[in-house]
């Protein structure tokens, strides 16, 4: 999810555009239109951080001297200074909301997405973590690769990304079957197919039908024991990757985990995130630049 | 917070255009060109729904029939059917997920909203709950108008809308009474003017210089008692808008309310919001239209 | 009313798409690719300057160096230089009409502001002068940016800033005090509300009512005078802002002044601009950069 | 000068949208949703109308049915009714002000027009009134509309547009001669040759070099009179358009228009526009649609 | 490639906006306001055509009434009509050579790719006729969705879509094995893996490292054989995708797809594109809608 | 054709923009955030060079340095380096294929219009070759400019750009006689006015009626020159500009450049172009910056 920074410039600046209006006019009556200074960016919890790219990209788009301090990706503890930055103090203090939100967001998903993980490896296995589609309205991009830093997957980046048969589509189809046939015979060669099931008799159907991935939809952690079981028994197991979604939560995560599915993936990452406290201190500031 | 539909059509637009991509090849591959579905959008959960006035603008530009069932601050049980809608089976299914995305992340606010307020009110007390510009980024209509929704104040909608002097003003002024002096003088007469203070002493200081709101930052609900007490004590009390802000959740509100603030403000309402799961449903679907 | 360079930045650039179209095509012909010069702005009459903010950045943004000369809200004489610029040559040519509208009609609308503000100055009054949301279509910012700069008040910045109950509303309403009941039950506590009157006697309605502002609209001097007299009369003068608004000219404006209200506005300010005479001499051109 | 109409809902939709901010909330606040109204635009003042194109346009594709009664370009007295229009009430209120900015201005400038060039009839000249570039920044389209409505010329619509070589192009050229050769050999053959002089000697050199259009510069009536003389003598009046321009007002432009220049432009009909006054006054208001 | 109406409105009316610049004087100047008209749409060519579903949207969005005569995808000898449309003339004739345009590059990309498909389908082969990104610069969905019309298949969308490791990133990686390896580790289990190879013996290095496909660049026929040859040696033939691209033409097409490739790429499609001849003809008028 | 650098800018971006989609993921994968890496554009087959200039903007504007070893307009010959980049390898991978897209079809058309004009020079004819507005949708500036760059001419840049009667507006008008009539009466003095026809004896009708060009829409040679001998018997020829057009291609295009018209048109030249083949080849690549 490499975004060259002008193109990230433009998200970034629409963004801010939305919250200014026609313009700050607390700091315009209160700050000299020449003065600087000098602030810190810190994180007030432990967790992960994300956004310090986007963030980056922000402040030196409008002019500040940025020193990055926390790499994307790292886990910090509260009080840590994630970046140090300098430029001009009107600008600052009208960027200085939209820049914590980006980074209070981006560092909520990142440590969710973190924990989940851990959980996971510490029970020794190699289950990934993916995110949903399920974001904020507009946030694709930033919810993404927020979960990317905090090391879950992306799952699919829009709907042009993947084919991904869902319920609906198998009502409109009439079975599940002639939904795979038909993507099967037209969808372009670049294309994973995943195809979501709602009962465990679905899911041979689904394998045999020549799905590259299957997604296990609202399945219990016993659906899911009797879904593997059926794909070993037909000799499909491990030749077709399987997905749990829907109802999956911290609590009982493991339960999914350790049936051997090879990807959980939970919309709560994305839309019920929970920021990270970020603030932005001023530590020194002059009348004159 | 009214915007006409034409205004409202284009942000929902390009939110569900970051989502499209070059189109949705699925829906593309399996729903024939000129089917027709009808479909009912539901509540999974129990809470206050939000989101059905963009709802309706986002499906009926797209060119459904849209029958709402549940009007815009309405609390709704599990399993409630919230609209009706019925149209293009692949344009259905393409804009199902941003849809989704918007009521849900809507009513999630305005739920959190809600609870917060009645716990107030069963108190007896009048206290307002407000958000604050901690928002998913570039969702400050979306975030407020849920708010409003639910119940609670918008705050400030912009940095053009209220002056509101904050810690990083008060640095580079000098003291809240320089700030508070430069701001009076040449601000517009159609402002309020709101400071920030984060001591109990310089509440006072801040009544006196004529904030017409004084916002308590992170105060505990001690210091919040002995400002109120401060105030009375100078006759300043009831003169002034006391808004409590920081470290304040559903745990400890009523803590802050019983005090005698007027405003409650809490940045979790936006920046930590618990979507409400909302699901669509297809009912029917014809290949013909 | 600050703007973060960017975001002025693109609402100049689009300013200057519209009159470049597919490009400069007398420019092409003439000025060689990698020729330089140097110009001076300078006001061809006597008056106000505006838009040295905006001229800055604009031409910051096409790469040219930029030495101001005169403030924002310097009075000047005719011949006087506003700036001088150096940089591309033919982005000097494509830009300089664009560069010299904007910096007339902010220079324009600024010049009479302060004219009005000098007359009532001179009177030794203190009435503010204010604009309106009359202004040439699509520039909110720059209008209302050049009457701050001329040292009048902005009033609205947009439909979103303060609560302004006029005519039309009142119509729907069923009268004032309906109207303000309705505001003052709902309304954000930090917006201020102001209600529009057009006879005498709704002046007390509306003082009673507690709005925060008054709006005078179309009253002749005598029933200022009697508005005031009335306010006096009910011991409600002082603590509400009356706003004198409608029919008001250069002429008349002292007239209104003298009878106490606290701000007067003048749609003219904005929709009927008089531009000062700018122009862009180039002093000094070179083929090779 | 015909915009399809959705190209033209686009330009007012921007318009419109930065006034509307986050939305109206006086609006919101008094006006059920429901509620619908009928009202009438009016003229206030004695006028040339324009603008009824781009009214229709922006009101009908916010849902309202508009009857429109006074075409583009027809002279009306004060109190006419422009238009009837009705539909959703908070909409009407919401657009009100973007609507009458838009007519008032292009009204004042088709005004204005109008009357220059009765004026010049009056004297039985056929001199055409021409509009420059100095419009208000943005403003390209509208503007020269208006002039059009009025009976103008609208001269360039953009730089790209006829080539238009001027004072400082000639300084980067050396010479008229030049700056015509140059052009001469590489313009495009759908391009008409302007040439912008500011000596009586000068037009006879830019005649010969075959401008197919010559700009007197700033010439009073005594000089123009002379360049007609000269291109008589030469026998190359008739040949060649003349265009008056710089320092042309209402008070002079008879004595321009009666030496025999083809073409007067005067900035002043698109830089210092005085606006018409025009009204929306509701006739009718239903709180359910 | 499915995209709902509004998000292709947009594309469309933006290709429109440049080409109208400030409106169609032409059509203005001649056509009355209230006309309206009756055209046909005609291939004046044999070959497949595409871009009747976006003729179509657009053509409805801007108020005309279509009846669409000719699929997608359907091939048509000279002569044969379209789509008959009525509608309002004057934005019928303004938007007649942006429709044409879009029609006749479309159509022309979908008959390249029909024939170079019916070619191999002839051979009795089974191989895939792909384009690449080498659209023209903007026209990606455009260019894409006629190749798909056309029957063959789209390739990447975008550079979020597939992983495919080029030349330049195995330059950068060091080796193709490193770069496969770090693909592999970390890419979404959601994307395929395609790897370009430009020796024989790197293909059997790319299927060891578990690409999913492989892209044979600019392989000779006899490269290409031999690369079968290989991958059937090393039992890995069948298990990996292979790709031929680069100096494939309709010339040497046939001496690829024997050669047991399963896609066959090439650039031309879409970068050299030959239009087919489309024109709009009037066939009725009235001046009166 | 001069465009400002922040305009091209913004172009060039929104077509990157399409192409990268949520980002490069292959990039992100393999290349390291602060890599850097130079490198080359080289042309692969002989042509005329064209985009340069849009490829040096876009390449700066993503931070770049760029070093241009061949002008716009200079015919290379195969394998010629044509510039040479530095900077982030990641930013460079990513905007590879949109910029080569730029070159690639604006030299194949400059390269096009080139073949053209040098036969008409062999044959010591001064026709000129012009373009129409058949271009790649959206892409009118590119095209033009490529056009341009060739040594062609680039005809009307939109359609408010010069008045072109054409076969529709005929229709609607009733005659051409009507048709140009109704032109001269009202359009602008700036513009030229073009009228088509498709039969011989309707160019004198055009000549008489002052038109500056006509248009022998899809004439034979043979009509050609019927038409040029028509003229001199009416001694109009040489007053009037005469533009051959429709089924011109390079093999015919001498037998009417020697029949005396002074413009040639082609839409072919921008509607059917064939891409020259452009490359970039990292000539070293650093791990960090």
């Amino acid at each position: 999810m490499f975004l060259p920074r002008k193109i990230l410039e433009e998200k970034l600046r629409n963004i801010l555009a939305e919250d200014i209006g026609q313009g700050d006019i607390t700091t315009a009556l209160i700050v000299p239109a020449d003065s600087t200074a000098k602030a810190e960016i810190i994180s007030k919890e432990t967790g992960v951080i994300a956004g310090m790219e986007e963030a980056k990209i922000l402040l030196e788009s409008f002019g500040f001297n940025v020193e990055i301090l926390v790499s994307d990706g790292e886990k910090v503890k509260a009080k840590r200074i994630l970046m140090k930055i300098s430029g001009d103090t009107r600008t600052m203090l009208s960027v200085e909301r939209t820049l914590l939100n980006i980074i209070s967001r981006m560092s909520g998903i990142a440590t969710t997405t973190r924990k989940l993980i851990e959980k996971i490896r510490k029970a020794k296995l190699k289950t990934k973590v993916a995110c949903t589609r399920k974001v904020a309205p507009g946030l694709l991009y930033f919810d993404k690769k927020a979960v990317l830093v905090g090391g879950g997957d992306t799952h699919r980046l829009h709907l042009d990304d993947m084919i991904l048969v869902k319920d609906n589509h198998i009502i409109v189809a009439g079975s599940i079957k002639k939904a795979i046939e038909k993507v099967r015979k037209d969808a372009s060669f670049s294309k994973k197919i995943e195809v979501e099931v709602t009962k465990v008799k679905d899911v041979s159907a689904a394998a045999r039908a020549r799905a590259d991935i299957i997604m296990l939809d609202n399945f219990s952690p016993e659906q899911t024991e009797k879904a593997v079981k059926l794909l070993k028994k037909e000799r499909i197991f491990g030749k077709v990757l399987l997905e749990a979604s829907g109802g999956i939560t911290a609590e009982n995560i493991l339960a999914y985990a350790s049936k051997g599915v090879d990807i959980i993936s939970l919309g709560e990452i994305t839309h019920s995130v929970k920021a990270l406290d970020i603030s932005l201190e001023i530590t020194k500031s002059n009348k004159k630049g």
